[in-house]
């Protein structure tokens, strides 16, 4: 492996890795687009590629919205891209219990998480409850616990994402459904501490299921998001993909481009987001593949 | 030090032990009560103990609770004690706040806790806030976080403790204040993970904070409770002990022993709570000075 990075500016060198690439697995925000602004030539270069048969996907650690609602942003930029290419961590994590879990059918999945969370997992037919506990009043006693808290063997699974609805009730429910049953799955979506929104930084998912895993003692989390092996096995599976002729495409070193090299995939920054030129080169931890300026650049080819 | 612990059960060691103690240090449950009741000689050896003019401290990691409140539990057994006497991992945490950290006026703790923590701390003089935000609308967007949660200079200190109300509206603000204030003191009640009440364990104070030591991360959490020596030393400040004079009684080696001993005092294990001569004597992690069948026992010295 090289400790430098190569940059992809000269037409040659941009078509020889663009013709040994079936799949590009796309980060968005930084990518795409930047908050609301679509990156200048994205659409062509999406289009281009669609053109020579490639496969584009597009992936997110968000597990509040549903793959329905994601598809509704691609589709105000009038992207040429279908609802089936997006993979977000609900998605992902809906994905593992149908397919790879093969979760019962007579069990529940009991969601510390959004409506959209809930219904992710639903779609692909698997029971999901828990939005009944956005309760507007919340534990007065320890009395309201012993009512409502109460083993149950019918929940084969606990899965904790983003949820600004979070409660005691959530939490104590979710650890005595872990705790009681031995072969109850415990599962997150993503395992992002914190996340930017507007000029504020949050507790993510990584942070919200934090109380989980400080108090179950006998059994760890899997997580479902980027960086794990997880996601790209469900992407391979889902896809039947060849991901020696994959490439994670991203702005930022530490989730994206780690995500693509801890599962042994082709990585190419782009400038557009968060990492300028001189930080990629000013640090040797984290090396991509290949580095470019922007989706538009491989415009050239035609 | 001994890998044994010294069985005190005839009358001229346990006098010689109680002639060397100043100050004994109690844990309640399965020491004084167990549940709802007294344990046998519990009244006449702390009413020996005031007659030899030793002093009697009791020590709960509990901060839900006012002294006050702790205290009519002490007074329907008509113990001979004064509130005074209490010390509760809440009021540990208001006597950090006024007499170690000198608290200034002009600054409010945010406290993630209980109304009988708020209680403690505003009883010491200190600005305390928070209750408000038991919200019985959780938030249902980004705008409301926006809205709502704002950096705020005049927070001093957020305050952590067991809160059966907690919500993403408390741990988003205690976030924001211990992160945008490089002055934000973080104090958490007590560190126990999980507590056990009737047939059920559920996440404690350690477990609730967790979001909070997952997504601050240039911020070390402060712990006031057992097994801390921030603990011992409000104890010790308040009143002026020669902690070489002192006893730790318990009945759980993990906790109240460990205490004692990460604190250079004296440890005394009682047999009238969870830990059994047994379960003592077959492990060798922990070894107490010396241990009792009960607080019973002192009363063969009169």
């Amino acid at each position: 492996m090289s400790n430098k990075s190569f940059k992809l500016e000269n037409i040659n060198d941009i078509k020889r890795v663009f013709d040994s690439i079936d799949t590009f697995i796309f980060d968005c925000d930084g990518v795409i687009w930047r908050a609301n602004n679509l990156i200048k030539g994205v659409k062509e270069a999406l289009t281009l590629m669609k053109k020579n048969n490639k496969r584009t996907i597009f992936v997110t650690n968000n597990s509040t919205k549903t793959r329905e609602e994601y598809f509704k942003k691609f589709s105000s930029f009038d992207l040429p891209i279908d609802i089936n290419d997006i993979f977000s961590s609900a998605y992902s994590t809906a994905y593992y219990l149908r397919n790879v879990l093969d979760f019962p059918k007579d069990k529940r999945v009991y969601v510390l998480g959004t409506q959209g969370l809930i219904k992710e997992i639903e779609d692909v037919g698997v029971n999901a409850f828990g939005y009944e506990d956005n309760i507007t009043e919340p534990f007065a006693s320890e009395e309201d616990i012993f009512n409502e808290v109460k083993p149950d063997d019918s929940v084969g699974a606990v899965v904790v994402g983003f949820d600004m609805k979070v409660n005691y009730k959530k939490y104590s429910k979710a650890y005595t459904y872990i705790t009681s049953n031995p072969d109850c799955h415990f599962l997150v979506t993503n395992s992002d501490i914190t996340y930017p929104v507007q000029n504020f930084v949050l507790p993510e998912a990584g942070s919200v299921v934090a109380p989980l895993i400080a108090a179950v003692k006998n059994k760890e989390p899997v997580f479902l998001g980027k960086p794990t092996a997880n996601m790209i096995n469900c992407i391979s599976q889902k896809f039947n993909l060849d991901l020696k002729r994959a490439c994670m495409v991203g702005d930022r070193l530490d989730t994206d481009m780690v995500f693509g090299k801890n599962n042994n995939i082709t990585t190419l920054l782009v400038l557009t987001g968060v990492t300028s030129e001189e930080a990629l080169l000013n640090q040797d931890k984290i090396i991509p593949d290949y580095y470019i300026e922007g989706l538009n650049s491989f415009n050239q080819i035609q």
